[in-house]
């Protein structure tokens, strides 16, 4: 049977724009299934592992900037999309994720694959919706094309997120022979925004009170690289009005701003001369503990800027919320400002200190991870997009500062359950590389990721591997514990080598910093395959390594 | 620091019997980690992947009848725990599901891992308990103490299933160097229950409820080998006074008892003489797609005998429920029905027909999956337990009807998403040869299931590589789609080999009978290692023969 209402929902995604899906097979979802699969404008891929399925959706969102549905059948197959719902309601990215279900009076009956869907996602979504199970009432159309509308709406305003859309579906599933799909115009519910300026009154307003600030500390959060932002923040730097500091997963960071703040904002020596009376912060999370720690200790104002919404108080200290777009904020900012040249230069010596040392440190350092990475980095492509795994590699790479990449990584919860599979998801929407840069821990578990039919040649993975969870070690806590190896870092002993053959990918293994300067020398280079290059190091080494580097530069403070 | 009300939770764990748990690593949950590795009666194991954890902690637990306790660190390691929360919920599993968070005030601060926890498995668990985040008041930790008594308790009382535990934890999370951990008595609420015998008055007035029916048929759902409940089966079918019609599920197959009923019950012909007056039904769900519909169109009275609770109307004739252990159940019926052999002939007379033909059949059938399946289970020891993966593996074993070896299959959810990771669960708690008998699909979505440091060599695992999930071109509607291949069946192209050498597992491979006949002669032997037999066959060609064994097998009805 052709359930029209099913028909009319794919043809409203179309016309809101979404290009993409991501389907799991089932049964249960089979009208939604072929619906979308027969749209002549929706690209769809099929994966079966449905927790790999909504990472890749993520993944593909995050750059598309735009809903990527997911359908999946009923059952625990919902539940295996919740990891990643999660991390796109906090990082922010529109999904209008889809669960097939069997109608109410078949819940709870013993039936096979059927659970409580309903509001499944819980406090993890946007909203979740009923679809209706039957349309004789013709109020039953609108309202399935109603819910539709507002999902989609919903999915992409401010701050843009998941939806859930759960489908009660009754047999038969499936077209009788001859019977045929016909995707017609459906009523499309716009919605028109407008970017958010500064009236003339908040100008005068947000002037005075700017009057009592010396010392302004800008810190941008977690967002996309965007040039018309980083164009203003580079003047506002580069004219020594404000400082402004950024983590690596800011892609704001620049020759004038403060990068390697992770070497020296935790010294309590050079604290005191850092210290804002002013924090305004755009964006979502920071990476950096010790900068956290720093803001948090040291009261200031704080003021953070984003369009709408509901704004966290990171560091203790928030006093103002500004509801306007941060580019026209920080335009008036750069009008509004005085040099502070002394409060930037103090910021930039630090750094620049940092910046001439720390490869050279790096350089008479022994080979191991952190020395590895940053060759990595140093050959990487500029036009590559950098997908970091949770928890030691994001790390590193914020602590070697300046980046021209791109740099991804799934900050929302910070887990380590999805990070291969979104950048997976990134490699299916465009042909530049796709450099995957991750420990053991999160990449075999993760490893679903591959399992698919779809190419992903421009996949070059980088597997720090340290068959650990090296991060426990660099604790001082868990490394004191007598419990460290086996339940905190949880020594594995896979490499990479038989899933390279399993998935055709190029595999290289190195464990030496010659071996890994050969290894590079063609990595980024063109292949029909993906290509994993698996770096060997010992896990107590590291940590021998990374204390070096920081005493080091601790040395130089 | 130590916190001695995460001491006392383990403590009490341990007093109420609790002897496992499932720990996966983190550091939001060190100090719950630390306790439960520390303590001296609590066997503790590690498993990176949280999904994988949680089925593993199912699969002991489900043997054990006794909680099992999972730990996850805070974030969306909790939500990966959900598909088997679901699972152990709808199939009445008990389950202590522990996870970290952080205190109140540092959620939704754009901290790392976190996310919105308390409820966060929503109407899968029986209840989620809040720990108290901070002990200056005595009360609170009479309120924590407390919180885990009502947990254990509730996870274990009728019916059993999986109770939440969120604790939110503030640093520091490690013990100072010298401190020592104290586990001491706790306050242990005690649960004592008795047995539900059925009272003379009710005696009455079932012995004068029964009296109006003459055929009647015994369903038995989903349960665990019993041998007293066997007895009393196998003495109320042979003396003639009732059908009794077992799936593969309920363990409760003998040569007493209807175990073919999938290959006649759906035969119109038939089923005028198979109607019962009275569905008696204990246990839970049924595999049989076609006993269903054939209890569901055919409308008789249908008493369900449970200890307590919800009753599901699974054959839309609900009509009495009947709380009392069904072990007392079936006595008063064995002392209070007549005989109706004819009845009971029809059905026998039947199943043998299949029983005495089916295998003849089989022989004559070309090789493909179902004439594998039916050589495995042949030489399969009696001491054997056999998990079988939904979605085809069930059913075949379905079909060839009577088994000694206790069967299990993740029924509550019928999901693919834990198969293997159950069974490796149950391999930690018996000697005995613990069979996987899968499809490509269920292997590969959770092949995470095998990533650990933990012996598993009594794993037998047989897999039916159809490279594609088979089951849906056995359907009719799916199998007339263009989309069939590419969005249904979902073609991989995986084999174990590589695997196998991943996990240091035997690994053989077959594509033929007498290929397969080799192989099996030293399967079930002694081994270090864990072995795989993958059989390869055509997924085309297996509907073909399923096609053709069910004409043969309709012939001769």
């Amino acid at each position: 049977m052709v359930i029209q209402p099913i028909l009319d929902l794919v043809s409203l995604c179309a016309q809101k724009g979404i290009k993409n899906a991501i389907l799991s097979p089932g049964s249960r979802c089979a009208p939604i299934t072929l619906a979308f699969a027969r749209h002549p404008e929706i690209h769809c891929r099929t994966i079966s592992d449905e927790r790999t399925a909504a990472f890749i959706a993520l993944g593909m969102a995050q750059q598309l900037e735009q809903p990527v549905v997911l359908v999946c059948t009923s059952g625990s197959a919902a539940y295996n999309y919740a990891p990643a719902v999660a991390e796109a309601y906090f990082q922010q990215i529109p999904l209008l994720v889809i669960t097939a279900d069997r109608p109410a009076e078949w819940i709870d009956q013993w039936d096979g694959q059927t659970i409580r869907q309903p509001q499944i996602y819980g406090k993890h979504v946007k909203r979740s919706f009923d679809f209706p199970d039957e349309f004789s009432h013709v109020d039953k159309v609108w309202h399935a094309q109603r819910i539709v509308n507002e999902a989609i709406n919903l999915a992409n305003q401010y701050p843009p997120g998941p939806v859930h859309l759960n489908i009660p579906l009754r047999e038969p599933f499936y077209p009788e022979v001859g019977e045929q799909f016909e995707f017609k115009p459906v009523k499309n519910i716009e919605v028109l925004a407008s970017e958010t300026y500064i009236s003339p009154i908040l100008e005068t307003q947000l002037r005075d009170k700017l009057k009592v600030y010396q010392n302004i500390l800008i810190v941008p959060g977690q967002q996309r690289p965007d040039s018309e932002l980083q164009a203003t923040i580079n003047i506002l730097a580069s004219d020594g009005k404000a400082v402004v500091v950024t983590d690596t997963i800011s892609n704001l960071q620049s020759a004038h701003t403060i990068s390697f703040h992770d070497h020296f904002i935790g010294n309590a020596s050079v604290q005191q001369q850092l210290k804002p009376d002013l924090i305004i912060s755009f964006g979502k999370s920071i990476i950096s503990k010790s900068l956290k720690l720093f803001l948090r200790n040291n009261p200031a104002a704080h003021w953070h800027v984003q369009i709408a919404g509901y704004s966290p108080d990171t560091y203790q200290s928030l006093t103002t919320i500004i509801n306007i777009d941060p580019k026209n904020f920080l335009r008036f900012l750069n009008q509004n400002l005085a040099k502070n040249q002394d409060y930037v230069n103090r910021w930039k010596t630090l750094n620049d200190l940092v910046k001439k040392n720390l490869l050279e440190t790096l350089r008479a350092a022994e080979f191991g991870e952190y020395k590895a990475i940053s060759k990595v980095l140093t050959v990487t492509p500029d036009h590559a997009k950098i997908h970091l795994a949770n928890s030691m590699s994001v790390r590193y790479v914020n602590f070697l500062g300046l980046r021209n990449q791109e740099i991804i990584c799934n900050r929302g919860t910070s887990g380590i359950d999805g990070s291969n599979s979104t950048a997976v998801g990134c490699s299916f929407t465009t042909k530049d590389p796709i450099v995957i840069l991750t420990g053991d821990l999160a990449f075999f578990y993760d490893r679903n990721a591959f399992w698919h039919n779809y190419p992903m040649n421009n996949l070059r993975i980088v597997l720090l591997n340290n068959h650990a969870g090296g991060i426990f070690r660099l604790i001082d806590g868990p490394a004191r514990q007598p419990e460290l190896e086996e339940f905190f870092e949880t020594n594995q002993s896979l490499s990479a080598k038989n899933l390279a053959a399993e998935f055709n990918m190029e595999y290289h293994l190195v464990e030496k910093e010659d071996e890994l300067n050969i290894a590079l020398n063609h990595f980024f280079g063109a292949s029909p395959f993906p290509k994993i290059l698996e770096i060997k190091t010992e896990s107590p080494k590291n940590a021998e390594i990374l204390k070096w580097v920081k005493s080091q530069v601790q040395n130089l403070l």
